[in-house]
């Protein structure tokens, strides 16, 4: 099956199930779940529930079992995407093409409906005990997983870091902590808990985290290369006009042709990393190199 | 032992914990662990997490196993503090007598610390299980447990519908809404979450959530008294100008003499509660009388 039909696949299992894993939309308070439905359904390619599910399914785990985490994994990028667009921060006005949350439920109510998500997310993920399938032991190790992916340390740090670079000329090392820890941890952490779900062995598990590292700061790169040629094709600006606006991407600091040879040798070390698993990790394979090819 | 001596030695017992469950605060990205440090550092009766320690102790469970789930209790509501102070939200400049967290780091980092301590407390509640003390299936019913309290139908639910009723006509039921949700929740978590850990059976956990249902709404009620006396004291404005501002308080619905016996009643049928527990569960009943005499 190609990429394309994996991940549509994927997305539609999961659009299904998000809105059934929240209070209804009419649910008293009215404002926040509201709110926290917008966001949900404002689109998005479900990459970090999908690659979940890839990965337990590579090491032969059922994505019905992990739907809960699955889930989980996407409020917890909507929850860090609306706190991202708040005026405080990015001060962002569109998302996807639609008003982001703050605009259209104010900022107060942006602020709660980004901790209601990324409490929900540990609802879910605690909840799953209710589940026969996976033994306790694996969903606190999941659960824990996920936290420490999203803590200070994690994709927090990273955003910190970003923000404070901002109109800074950066350094590659600062670059490389904002791409690892703000996009790639999480990425990496939703692989890491579809095998731990899938009740993975240390050799698997240890494989599909490099995988998932690689694939990881590989997304990024390609992202800014994405915005660099989107750009360009709306205002023409050059590559020279971000470095000189000190811009943290990876083009700027490498230039475009230095930054794909980057991302496609990270894809392929990602795809060496799974030499030892069967056919039933190509979802994963087709992925990594979907994410070097995208053009969206 | 007398409550306030309950009281002091948990708080001394919690404080030590407290920055050994968290990044330190040169941590890179400094801001942020600094922040995060700083609103758990500004004092505070540590209220929660020694409900949490002793309802544990009236079970039987022990203060040592139970830390990480009471030092998460407490990072849950200083996450809360920060968040409810911001600019969109009550834009509070002081909290107990200190500069609040965005007035010192700036408000993208007031919001991403609360995040932060938002997250660290799940790292806590899930690395339990490296453990041995607490069965896993108890430690995740527990995180379940803590979820739901701050979620869209909890904790949150409660600051929207406060938010959304400020300077309007406020009705009774709605009133009764916001405290149980945004705070008395929470405190009947805590005892059921001390409760769960400490291997309480579902007689012992039912008069638990009950015990803690009733000192959850007067500790809440005995709150809005004593803002109104504070207030009385240093700008002589009586009840009547919070009737006539419509503030969203028990005394302001219903009377200081009646908000007074609505909390004694509480409290009477709280302790009536625990009629089962035997003398371990003193320092619960002492704590349920302390927070009706309490003058700060």
């Amino acid at each position: 099956m190609p990429a394309e039909d994996y991940l549509a696949e994927c997305k539609e299992y999961i659009d299904e199930a998000i809105p059934l894993f929240l209070p209804e939309p009419d649910t008293y308070p009215v404002s926040i779940h509201e709110s926290m439905h917008y966001s949900l359904s404002a689109g998005g390619k479900r990459l970090r529930p999908t690659l979940l599910i890839a990965a337990t399914e590579a090491v032969g785990g059922s994505r019905k079992d992990v739907l809960p985490f699955a889930v989980a994994a996407e409020f917890l990028h909507t929850y860090t995407l609306i706190h991202d667009d708040l005026p405080a921060l990015d001060n962002d006005s569109l998302r996807r093409g639609k008003p982001t949350n703050h605009k259209v439920f104010g900022e107060a109510i942006a602020i709660l409906a980004g901790d209601a998500l990324l409490t929900q997310a540990f609802v879910l993920m605690t909840n799953a005990f209710l589940m026969e399938a996976i033994p306790h032991e694996n969903i606190l190790r999941a659960s824990h997983e996920m936290a420490q992916a999203l803590s200070s340390t994690g994709v927090i740090g990273g955003q910190v870091v970003d923000l404070e670079s901002e109109g800074k000329p950066i350094e590659a090392s600062t670059l490389e902590y904002i791409h690892i820890y703000k996009t790639g941890f999480f990425f990496k952490s939703c692989v890491r808990v579809g095998a731990i779900l899938g009740r993975a062995d240390s050799q698997q598990l240890g494989a599909i985290s490099r995988f998932g590292a690689h694939i990881g700061l590989a997304f990024q790169i390609i992202d800014d290369i994405l915005d660099i040629v989107g750009d360009k094709a709306k205002i023409g600006k050059d590559v020279g006009s971000d470095v000189s606006k000190n811009k943290a991407t990876y083009p700027a600091l490498f230039g475009l042709e230095e930054s794909r040879k980057k991302a496609d040798s990270l894809v392929e070390e990602a795809i060496t990393c799974l030499k030892d698993f069967d056919e039933r990790a190509n979802p994963l394979r087709d992925i990594a190199l979907f994410f070097v090819q995208r053009t969206f």
